[in-house]
């Protein structure tokens, strides 16, 4: 993915099928990978190697010729026809993708995410029953008479509310209804055959974006989506900012609480008008978040997470109602939320555990996800650690001199040849600088030698050889040491230059060195080395956007072929879906939890000991 | 129980311990019958023969002199200081009298009416907790820490409030709390030691009245207990006008509910201000009543129950929470009612099955609970066969001429020698009939010749031979045929005399040959004869009061001798006891529910060839 002549270089529009909003990609990116961008599911069982064919699309628009790979795999027909193959077809302009088996591709890439053994499994059933009329033979009670059709039998419990719902409804519907059955609970009937109108909605409440998955629980397949902006951030933008908050406030969690609620009956809003699907026919809800944001959901007051021993309120996983919680679904829909592991390990990493499959894995896999608090779960189907380091803000753009969230106009990815060569999100006039470009450009700085191991920014003359005059005018003094200019002011949005500073390099030193402290007191617990993992999973939007190679140049990562890092996008939203589509994996998770060793780092003197090393840069490879 | 000089038999005043209100009882009663009508626990293990010596009392006040087996089981001492056995001091005037051990009685009381094994095995318990204070290297969520330290462990389930109450509940009582546990499921959390006070309410709901138990569930005790008028009762005196308002007006089902809430809420007021319970410490409720009552308690529309076939809303056991009915214990307490059977077998009737051991009975028994609908329970620990029979309201002082419901005033025993005796509720001058006074009315003047096997009352001239010339005189002729004087209009409460006339016999016959006829054909159904059975149980209020020789006179009952007729009280509220201190056998109401076969009588054409049969009375007997 280089980008040869403008500095900045654009993003361009991938339409799929004829959806409205088309998935801005960098150009150079693959199908498959625009796919996975823009959350749309194509199969690529091969990992992207152009093997198995499976990922065949309709492309048209700017490509790159076929590969060897499609010469060998498409047929002359299917070459004339603009078949492609999604994980060979290089995007350089505008292009529109038609999916091929659609509907059936929705449901796979859920089973694939939750590994092999994922099957349509929902605990909530639908029923359509054609009662026999009551007659002096049959007394039986209305609600024997139900109960006697279904296989949960006289375990099937109903509330008070449908039970004063069913005498009239019987007998108004000539005793032909459809029972909505949620686990072992009467949910609803509902007048004659209404069976095919099952949905459920999975909610990830992450700190800063809240997305809804709005799934059809008959096939799987998810038919919605929507994402917003955690509306709680106008009372602070990170999990610490929302625990003083709340220890500030009578009424904080309670206002948070109600905040986020808003937001998620926005998100159901959405998505049902985007489908035509009626939010009272959405029978379960399932949620994923970090501990806080899991306790703030449920309006639990969540201050004993801030200080030590940071001990949650509760970390099984829950079984609420729509109703008690505010939620404009169907009023007794069971809302599930997945388990917590810790007070810094939350639903949210239990839902990437379950989604990756690594809790059955064969082999030894590190999954990252990193935000705030770099959480980090090390393990495979035999045992799995977790701990979570304070990495910072940093990679979320906080207390980086240029830094910002990634929002339009922020620096994602940074390229050095001759010169620097950045790209924008949304390929607006730089304003800033988010993580994943913060990291790039500092993984590049150290890659030319403008930045040595210890992370000090070296004067122009200091500079190692791979430095070009064009990259060592970049490097001018500052207030307080030197620092090195990305873009210069009359190429920004709001004419000042975009630059990382002695300080910013520093941030990123800690940041870095906490996670790999990490990762790296993980493996020791475990008694493995780095050779030994076969995989390194990044999950959440960073670890989407991040190039695997800085993060290895940088020591974020142990020192591993680039090869063995993949990125798996949100998977803390596809462990939410997951549990909406499978009760058996909902309960998995609840086992998941319990089998993972959480690891406390906070007061351990090697973790002190081994942080203070992995400040530093690792040194230089000649590449 | 014979009187003497007046014709209206005062009742006198016994005084337990020292309660405010003593029981009224008629002269001649003993003190156990005294204590059974009053609800007072005084064990009578050997059934009122004298000769286990187990229901001794301290009395003082009018007493019969000691009976013979007294004299032999009581010592010198203990005659001296006024021990009486309580099954054979008769009482002839006000007495007061004093419960030995008390507290240990109330318990056994329960017990016994349960039969032999019922032990107390309330699934309310309250655990006192002292709970590891959090650290570094116990940073379990509070709700863990709650949950490990309870044999119900993760199994434990918890409410969206009891967990928002949690975090500061823990710190604010040092992490010493009690956990009120109800079955599965975290009721509350309560700072400190608070498990001394863990109650229990269980409601009889009967159509007339509605009787409310306050019972300890630490030790199985009643506590207090209080009664009042069912208030639907403005909207109709019996089941069926009941179910007419229901019909008739759109808001019928919810407007009975309320008022029989805002009744059941009066009577936790009553019995806690009498016993200083607070009503938030009472977790637990059971709740039984009739089919229809039971449906308007839940607000469940009860219509469907009147027509044919009688179809009920709902038979199995329900288990809700006090918040969503609106009853004013601890919110979440659980509320348990019993199962019904049919649309006219309740859980009333489970309830009395329950407490009278005869579902687990060697022998056959029949159970009788005689109102508007009598309900009757044919069986023994192998079978159980049930059948509403439509007696009418006659034994409730309905369509009598001089007929009233059991209250002050009511003539509710009739005696005849040389002439006739009465006595009334509360010794007041009589104001009519109830019905225990109408059938024994009926049964002498059966007895003397008055009536005549047909039900034809007689003319003076043509009346038997024991009847004598002041019985003859009673018989005056009236606009519908001869009618016979109870009482003479300068003897009543109103200047009218007390009567009964024709019709009123007629009534009678109808009513006592449904209860017939439903007894024969569920002996009919059992292939048994009167003489396979071992006993017949009277429940409920008009079963406490008959007199057993006028039900075997009049052909109520089967043909058997009288001793084998035991009044058992309320058995039913007898049920919602035991279902408040045993889980187990709240669970077996469940059971025998289900076992207890159901025989339809309407629509049966050997139901109306043999009520038609049933209607005469037995061919009098000569004593």
């Amino acid at each position: 993915m280089k980008r040869k002549n403008s500095q900045v270089a654009q993003k361009v529009k991938v339409r799929f099928n004829s959806q409205d909003d088309p998935v801005l990609v960098p150009q150079g990116a693959t199908i498959l990978e625009a796919a996975s961008l823009g959350d749309i599911p194509v199969e690529g069982p091969c990992g992207g190697r152009g093997t198995c064919g499976k990922c065949m699309v309709i492309a048209q628009g700017k490509l790159s010729p076929l590969s060897p790979a499609e010469k060998e795999l498409l047929s002359a027909e299917e070459r004339k026809s603009g078949h492609r193959l999604a994980c060979q077809a290089k995007i350089s302009g505008d292009v529109i993708v038609e999916l091929l088996h659609r509907e059936e591709l929705k449901s796979q890439i859920l089973n694939q995410a939750a590994g092999s053994n994922a099957v349509l499994d929902a605990d909530v059933r639908k029923n359509y029953l054609v009662l026999p009329q009551p007659a002096l033979e049959d007394q039986r009670a209305d609600l024997q008479r139900i109960r006697d059709q279904l296989p949960q039998g006289d375990t099937l419990k109903v509330g008070l509310e449908v039970l004063r719902k069913i005498p009239a409804l019987l007998r108004e519907s000539e005793f032909e209804i459809t029972a909505v059955v949620a686990g072992t609970e009467l949910t609803d009937v509902e007048a004659g055959n209404t069976a095919r109108d099952s949905y459920g909605i999975g909610f990830d409440i992450g700190t800063t974006t809240v997305v809804g998955y709005l799934m059809d629980l008959n096939t799987g397949e998810q038919v919605g989506v929507s994402a917003a902006l955690n509306p709680q951030s106008v009372y602070g933008a990170d999990v610490i900012s929302r625990l003083s908050f709340v220890i500030e406030h009578q009424d904080g969690t309670q206002k948070l609480q109600e905040k986020v609620i808003g937001t998620l009956n926005e998100l159901i809003e959405e998505t049902c008008s985007q489908t035509g699907v009626d939010p009272q026919q959405i029978y379960q809800v399932t949620v994923v978040g970090n501990t806080c944001m899991h306790h703030l959901f449920l309006g639990i007051d969540p201050r004993s997470i801030a200080p030590s021993p940071f001990v949650p309120v509760a970390t099984a996983p829950l079984s609420l109602t729509a109703q008690e919680l505010g939620l404009n679904v169907h009023p007794r829909a069971p809302v599930h939320t997945l388990p917590n592991v810790a007070g810094y390990v939350g639903a949210d990493i239990v839902g990437g555990v379950l989604a990756t499959g690594l809790y059955q894995d064969g082999e030894l896999k590190l999954f990252i996800d990193i935000g705030t608090n770099g959480e980090i779960v090390l393990g495979s189907r035999e045992r799995l650690l977790a701990c979570a380091t304070a990495a910072g803000p940093a990679f979320e753009g906080a207390r980086i001199s240029c830094g910002m969230r990634a929002a339009s106009g922020a620096i994602d990815q940074v390229y050095f040849d001759s010169d620097v060569h950045c790209t924008t999100i949304e390929g607006a006039r730089p304003r800033g600088l988010c993580g994943s470009g913060l990291l790039d450009a500092v993984a590049e700085m150290l890659k030319v030698g403008v930045i040595e191991p210890s992370g000090r920014i070296l004067e122009p003359e200091a500079t190692g050889s791979l430095a070009t005059e064009q990259i060592k005018r970049r490097i001018v003094a500052g207030e307080n040491g030197p620092r090195f200019i990305l873009t210069q002011a009359e190429e920004s949005a709001h004419g000042q230059p975009v630059c990382i500073t002695q300080r910013d390099v520093r941030e990123l030193q800690l940041a870095k060195g906490a996670i790999f402290t990490g990762i790296q007191l993980l493996e020791k617990e475990l008694g493995i080395e780095d050779k030994d993992l076969a995989e390194v999973l990044l999950a959440g939007a960073f670890g989407n956007y991040l190039r695997r190679e800085s993060a290895l140049r940088t020591g974020l990562l142990p020192p591993l072929p680039s090869e063995k890092v993949r990125s798996v996008g949100n998977a803390a939203g596809e462990g939410a879906k997951i549990a909406l589509i499978s009760a058996r994996l909902r309960e998995k998770a609840a086992e998941i939890a319990q089998r993972i060793e959480y690891v406390e780092l906070s007061g351990r003197g090697d973790f002190m000991q081994a942080f203070a090393d992995n400040m530093f840069f690792p040194e230089k490879k000649e590449d």
